[in-house]
């Protein structure tokens, strides 16, 4: 049997959106995407894997569950590690006959929609590129899985090159700068109480190349511009600019999705709602302070300076109460003690808990293989715990 | 004093939207827009007017309240006739100096956001270019009051072309054919409750040109093939191209809303859910019954066929319920009988009163003088009861 591999690896929050595939099989996208990753202390998924002779079938339990093996993603990703590890000869036939176990698990809900596939398949991919001793670029192994996975690979801010070769061999993500580059950025992600099914983003962006006229111009104009733009703003500290951008695209990947027929609708009342007090509260304070951005979901992803954290926890407080004692989440903070900048704020309150809670949170390093001991699969390939 | 002229004109429903300026002082569009016109027995404005020496200034009444007479598109409409009543010496100087009063009233709520100023200023310029008995191009008129007021000015389904002239004397409506042209063709609009201050169009439009990278697209490259494509189906009255096209425009044009910045959101839930049920509805029937379309507010317009209005309505009520006794407006019309396709409808009826009321109605006719004495002023130029 094999030593375990155990891997945690963060979230990323792209600030220019993926939004369509040149290549389905490949995961290859049309355009560049930038995101900056998140500190694995507050958000992370960790994976243990390893390869025994004495188990039958591969396995694999995420978040305690037991899920299907027969999966064509997950699939691909052994495979492809498998054929590289034959290639370079790394482990030999007989290690390569046995099959593997796959423990996952992510350390906040993966119902809440915060894009855990790009941590959970950039753990997985590289929990396996190291049990098979493969030598090879992870960010294209993880795209395999999931594409945004790619840019789950390193820390600070990261960029995925859509690259232009059919192989996909330059479709890799490369870190525009890393965490400790910009170390007062910090990041707010606003979990909506929302129960509507929404189309799956793999879905979504297939059906918005197939009918969106608008599209097309987004990748082949808006999009180049934005990259160059925001990794130049990330390069400097702008912040104003950065916030620009990253509200811009989000837009226009949401616009882009209401242009796909039938059309995918992925913000909320609630998220324009959001959307609404950001807009109101940099206009009152003369400058761009916060930014957000939206997935493909309702949740809010707010970046903003340290500086000004106290104020905006304070607002999204009073703008959107919550009768939940435990709203807030990950790293500690104060609250604004400027009463008259709240009362004067000229958005009124919204019912109550229109938001569940929010997670507080700043950009940090990529994926680590963990070497405490502290594994998810015990010595005899059990699950732990 | 001068006689009494009274007006009515209807509402019209773009299918291929108009917004953006290419100039904004004499309300050019950017791209053409096509309508239907909705039949003024069930929805209209009526406006009466007379100029008389006795009255010391312009007076104007809208919905029985008394306006400001200091409007500039007003005073624009009222100094153009002015002027072609001078070069034509249609009437003479005396009673060019007479002031004018105006009374207008709508037969359907305003605060329904129901684009009631095209029927209103369509109703203004008409009367007043009657009552200074000038010749020219009442469209023209029509769109210095209010862009979409020159669509109302004909029956039927309507083409607003946005010519190329700098002084904008090619932009125009014209009748692609009239009322009696698609018999069957029917319009059920849907007034949500929703009391959320959207953005004014003219205001919206103004920021879309601005900012929206994905506007010029649309314009260039978007709508001159569907308004050919619409203008085509309509004469051959193939339904299921003319609602492809009528959703697809009414989308893009939201998606051009949203990549504004500020977003420009007009569409709430409650109209992303309606889109859902019809589309989900054509996809059960295997054909496309019915489309919908959304101006700058969060009603829905849908278009369909006569045949198809009682299952329509019975969807609508079930997935929408109401506690609304009066809640079906308009022509009268009856329910479906068949349970069973309503039992099976897969989406389950969300919460009660979404919907305040439903208006049904029909293509109709453009504007028409009133000649049976039923003004809104009287002999004595006084506003009526």
């Amino acid at each position: 049997m094999s030593d375990i591999i155990t891997i945690t690896a963060p979230v990323n929050i792209a600030v220019i959106k993926y939004w369509g595939k040149r290549d389905e099989e490949l995961i290859l996208p049309l355009n560049d995407s930038v995101s900056a990753t998140l500190d694995t202390n507050v958000m992370c998924a960790k994976t243990s894997v390893c390869a025994r002779p004495d188990i039958n079938e591969n396995e694999i339990w995420l978040n305690k569950i037991k899920e299907s093996f027969n999966n064509k993603r997950l699939q691909n990703c052994l495979n492809e590690i498998k054929r590289i590890a034959r290639v370079q000869k790394s482990v030999d036939e007989e290690f390569l006959s046995w099959n593997v176990r796959i423990y996952s698990e992510n350390n906040f809900p993966t119902a809440a929609g915060l894009a855990s596939s790009a941590a959970g398949y950039a753990c997985l991919v590289t929990a396996l590129a190291i049990l098979y001793k493969i030598k090879t670029d992870i960010s294209t192994l993880a795209r395999l899985g999931s594409g945004s996975a790619c840019r789950s690979v390193y820390g600070g801010f990261v960029r995925w090159h859509a690259g232009v070769k059919p192989d996909g061999s330059d479709s890799i993500a490369s870190q525009i700068a890393n965490s400790l580059h910009w170390p007062d950025m910090r990041v707010i992600i606003l979990v909506v109480a929302d129960t509507k099914k929404h189309t799956s983003s793999s879905k979504g962006m297939q059906c918005s190349v197939a009918t969106s006229e608008l599209l097309q111009y987004r990748v082949l104009h808006s999009v180049p511009k934005r990259v160059d733009d925001i990794c130049t703003a990330i390069q400097k500290r702008d912040f104003a600019k950065f916030a620009e951008i990253t509200m811009k695209d989000s837009n226009q990947f949401h616009a882009v999705c209401l242009d796909t027929y039938p059309p995918c609708v992925y913000m909320r009342d609630i998220s324009h709602s959001i959307v609404e007090v950001i807009h109101r509260y940099n206009e009152i304070c003369g400058e761009v302070k916060v930014a957000y951005t939206f997935d493909a979901g309702p949740n809010a992803c707010l970046y903003l300076l340290e500086k000004d954290v106290p104020e905006i926890i304070s607002l999204i407080k009073q703008v959107f109460p919550t009768s939940n004692p435990e709203f807030i989440k990950g790293l500690s903070t104060q609250e604004s003690q400027d009463r008259d900048f709240l009362n004067q704020f000229p958005i009124k309150p919204f019912e109550k808990d229109l938001l569940k809670y929010l997670i507080y949170t700043k950009v940090g390093d990529g994926l680590q293989e963990i070497t405490d001991g502290s594994h998810l699969l015990d010595i005899n390939g059990q699950p732990v715990g």
